[in-house]
């Protein structure tokens, strides 16, 4: 059986799991506390991060761009990145929007400082990170509302990989209470639309030890 | 003609122009200094960051993963990825090392301290940053003697992206002169054997005002 190791608030773990979810492919979940280095683990990924998957064949795949890259090719029956070069240029755009940019700006300030931080034992959150974490997170949603007001998804007509990055970092700073949606209706509509996929509802029955998700977290209608 | 918009030390720039001259493509550089926040290029890319490429069909592009997998599908004379899926993963796998963990351990604690901050106004370089900077690279390389010593080229037999990544950060490092080559022989042979390609010789010409690289910079036998 296909091996996903990965974290529950990992917004890349996540992206993975949704792209295996869209394109029917079963895994076991493994759980990975990165922070204690276990050594078959680092022989697995040297980087030390999640995710990793262990495909069917025995490939062991790591970096969560590379593990998608490699997924929507072998197991094309659902194409999440577009159908022509310049459309696929127009989706990794806006993922690594989502994973470098949005990441930075706001889940590395919110979900690393409330809850990761606590688990590697690296204290308290700096009150500094969260503030620019909900300031910058507005600017998001609007860009979000700005691409939707356009297209049908963030990336064009079809749902893609650039739905899944954009929300699956979204879902984890959701899950620590922190999206502010009021007077985002556009990107909260999006979200809804999201939310409602079955590839997403695994996600939204998640629970982390210690924290407890808002009310809205898994609501479909929030 | 094909134009891109880059910043003379910035990777990510670099790894494109390595990229369009393994490809044998022309293009005109024009340097964008992104800290204006310049109108017309923030309406080329949102995210205000160089690289961004106008290929000669008038297509915008920006990120330099979007762009170097769009060059590699478009203009597939030359693959740089690899040939089946399972390598075009470690492929992907070994450009995200150096694309983001290389960056952050290393680039940016360097490079960015000493050269990008002051263009920005930011300041004087800190001194914490420039520490863990030059400790962190002896790590990464002897990662890159490990694989070399068991692979001809970083993902394998043949000459990668994941080379065009490592090298081109590393050339931006060298170039304000923080690579201790010394103890590292497998890696300066391989980053030697980088530096003698004919698209890597035009980064060797590279100068930013009020910074000098060292003497071995351009010097093909360091």
């Amino acid at each position: 059986m296909r091996v996903l190791f990965h974290i529950p608030l990992s917004p890349f773990s996540r992206k993975v799991r949704v792209v295996l979810a869209e394109k029917g492919l079963d895994f076991d979940l493994q759980v990975e506390k990165v922070w204690e280095r276990r050594e078959e683990f680092l022989a697995l990924n040297p980087a030390g991060q999640v995710p990793v998957l262990v495909d069917e064949n025995g490939e062991v795949l790591a970096d969560s761009a590379a593990i998608v890259e490699y997924l929507d090719e072998v197991y094309p029956n659902r194409p999440l990145l577009g159908f022509d070069a310049a459309q696929r240029a127009e989706t990794r755009r806006l993922v690594a929007w989502f994973d470098l940019k949005f990441h930075a700006e706001v889940t590395q300030n919110l979900v690393w400082e409330k809850v990761t931080k606590r688990f590697m034992g690296l204290g308290t959150p700096s009150s500094g990170a969260i503030r620019a974490g909900l300031h910058n997170i507005a600017y998001h949603l609007d860009y979000i509302g700005f691409l939707t007001e356009r297209r049908k998804w963030l990336a064009g007509d079809a749902f893609s990989l650039a739905d899944i990055a954009a929300a699956t970092q979204l879902s984890c700073v959701d899950y620590v209470g922190d999206v502010r949606w009021d007077g985002h209706e556009a990107a909260k509509d999006w979200y809804a639309r999201v939310k409602s996929r079955p590839s997403f509802r695994p996600l939204l029955a998640d629970s982390v030890s210690g924290v407890s998700p808002p009310r809205h977290y898994a609501d479909l209608d929030f």
